[in-house]
């Protein structure tokens, strides 16, 4: 977790970067926004790509940790599942705008970046196909669709998220969430 | 329906954005790759974004009047949304490389052409929306999601698709397909 420099920095960059754009925005108008130093911020971050990249580290790394503590609950597989969906589709729906703006740089991030990125994005994906897998060996889900299918459908409604969702649209992030978890267990029936 | 020639320039244009990006992609390579004149190029498009914005614009046609037709059939909905699924993933899977290409560039597009895109994606998402909501409201469907959300978890899958499908891999577009609307129709019962 961020302490409280960082994280007011990664919020002004956030809301900085969504409103006017990654490309128009400076390190200047971050610190000034933060009401942080310079130097803070280079305390924290070697670049402004750095800090785009933190951004949304600090995301896939909760999602993650937050999907590892709801396995590690042992609930029965159906309730896993809908615990994990739930968790992942409210707090990417919260954060639609960092998403929106690391998927749009996100050719900005050099070799090493984009294989730590990918590697924690696939530690995640095979995590959750491993749940689903057990789930249809053990005859509590439906083995009629692949479980890689399965996931592909699962993620795919999540990583488009940030391409229509408001968060102060009529459907709050919960709600949202709740339909998407009571489908993908429907079709796993 | 483009004529030859203009096939021809859209061919090689796919193959040397997917190969080497837009950026890196010169007019003269092009006419080059599809062995025509420079002349006839401009013809046919005013200018490279031109060029790029056709190549989308024709799969998103295509995909409309594919879905018409098939409302068109008449037959029961159940087989009308797996018609209209396995039509939509099926022309996307095969042509993963322009979408992928579009996506990378969408930003390129002037406010018009935006304008128009998001018309054309529009009308494809609310008769898709109408197929589900007729279904439900004649008892065919479960309505336990509403289907707003059904649509975005199909067409969720649909649009990631660039991101992770390859056509040489071990899942052809017609399994997938079939997987994906075996999936959605499992989730409507």
């Amino acid at each position: 977790m961020p302490g409280a420099t960082e994280q007011k920095i990664i919020d002004a960059a956030v809301r900085l970067f969504a409103a006017q754009g990654y490309d128009a925005t400076s390190v200047q108008e971050i610190v000034a926004a933060a009401e942080v130093t310079k130097g803070a911020l280079y305390h924290y971050f070697r670049s402004k790509d750095d800090l785009l990249f933190e951004i949304y580290r600090l995301l896939i790394t909760a999602q993650s940790a937050d999907m590892d503590r709801i396995i590690g609950l042992g609930l029965p597989v159906a309730e896993t599942v809908r615990e994990i969906l739930v968790s992942l589709v409210v707090s990417t729906a919260e954060r639609v705008d960092e998403t929106a703006v690391f998927v749009r740089e996100l050719h900005r991030l050099g070799e090493e970046r984009m294989t730590d990125f990918r590697a924690e994005r696939r530690r995640y994906h095979e995590t959750f196909l491993a749940v689903i897998e057990k789930g249809q060996a053990d005859g509590d889900f439906s083995s009629a669709v692949p479980a890689d299918t399965v996931v592909r459908i699962a993620f795919g409604v999540v990583n488009q998220l940030p391409m229509w969702y408001r968060p102060d649209g009529e459907k709050t992030p919960a709600r949202l969430a709740g339909e998407i978890a009571d489908f993908v267990l429907a079709g796993l029936r």
